[in-house]
């Protein structure tokens, strides 16, 4: 791409840095922000630099806060003894749309993958250890991605744990609600088959 | 979306108004940013910053420059008296990448499109009638795309050259180099062929 303004072609190599962002979107980007008034500029590049140097991360549970401890750790409501083990900030605010989850979170910061060089140390696993063991938890629920990454993961942190009472479980697999059977992958409907539930169960939600 | 925090959801937010930038996306992008070091935020921000408030348009073509003559006008190896009219900087770009042009350009910033609001006035015709009529330019290229809107512009600005010696043409349209003739849609290919063209000049490229 032959820039004809160093401007221009700065903002858009800093803005194709981000991930799927491609050159040719960048530049659609950019030059839609050149026509809009200079506010929309400013706030976007004032709420980006805002969050990254104000934003907190919750010192019990490593949710993305605007406190030291968070909203949800800090609801007197909240079951505190249940911790739902999440990747990130994402997982957290899925499970929490669907209002069925009553307990606290510790958001790992990621998953152990030596492809990326993400070994344990990088993750908040000893901070979740040391819950564990200071009694505050008595059951842990394991809710990563069911992927290479998030089984091993979650094996590491069940190793970790093994001396310890803690109970735990990981978020059921199966066929999504209202998904057809024909469509699902095999291993999911294997899954969905060896965990099945009580009847009853499903009579719930 | 249920944030855990201000900051976040303030950014996702501006972020989610760009154009094709999802709440779901921009919350991806934000998260990443929060990843990286502080630099790629600060750089990011500060580059949109910099190209909104110091970006120049070319006082001849009206296309985003660093200096108030763009390179193109204040090259003296181009073609000043042709000029090919063109709806953004990214065409410009388009066909510079071709090298097979060396005429001037004329950015209108748009296309006349009343179901947007956009009319005449909003674009950058006036300068362009004038160069005519102040005998700058002997030949004008239309290259706007082939909507309803880019030849509305195009017929527009031809009736406002009604009176003036110039000599006006478009871009050829026609099946793409390379590709199959079964593939392309019939408005293409039947322009190619009332548009055909002697067989010597096919052998130019
Ligand atoms: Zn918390
Ligand atoms: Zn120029």
């Amino acid at each position: 791409m032959e820039f004809s303004s160093k401007l221009l072609e700065n903002a858009v190599q800093e803005m194709a840095q981000l991930p799927g962002i491609g050159k040719r979107t960048a530049l659609r980007l950019v030059l839609h922000l050149l026509k809009q008034p200079e506010e929309q500029t400013t706030h976007l590049a004032k709420a980006l630099i805002d969050l990254k140097t104000e934003v907190k991360f919750c010192k019990k549970c490593h949710n993305i806060s605007d406190f030291q401890i968070c909203e949800i750790c800090s609801n007197p409501n909240r079951e505190k003894k249940m911790v739902c083990v999440v990747e990130d900030v994402r997982d957290v605010m899925a499970i929490e749309n669907t209002s069925q989850y009553r307990g606290l979170y510790h958001v790992l910061g990621g998953k152990i993958s030596p492809m990326d060089g993400i070994g344990p140390n990088q993750l908040n696993i000893t901070t979740l250890i040391d819950k564990v063991k200071e009694g505050e938890v008595n059951e842990i629920i394991f809710a990563l991605s069911s992927t290479m990454e998030g089984d091993t993961t979650n094996f590491y942190i069940y190793k970790q744990l093994e001396n310890l009472t803690i109970k735990t479980s990981t978020i059921a697999r199966g066929i999504g609600v209202g998904d057809e059977l024909e469509y699902a992958d095999e291993v999911t409907l294997g899954r969905s088959i060896v965990n099945r539930v009580p009847f009853e169960n499903s009579l719930k939600n």
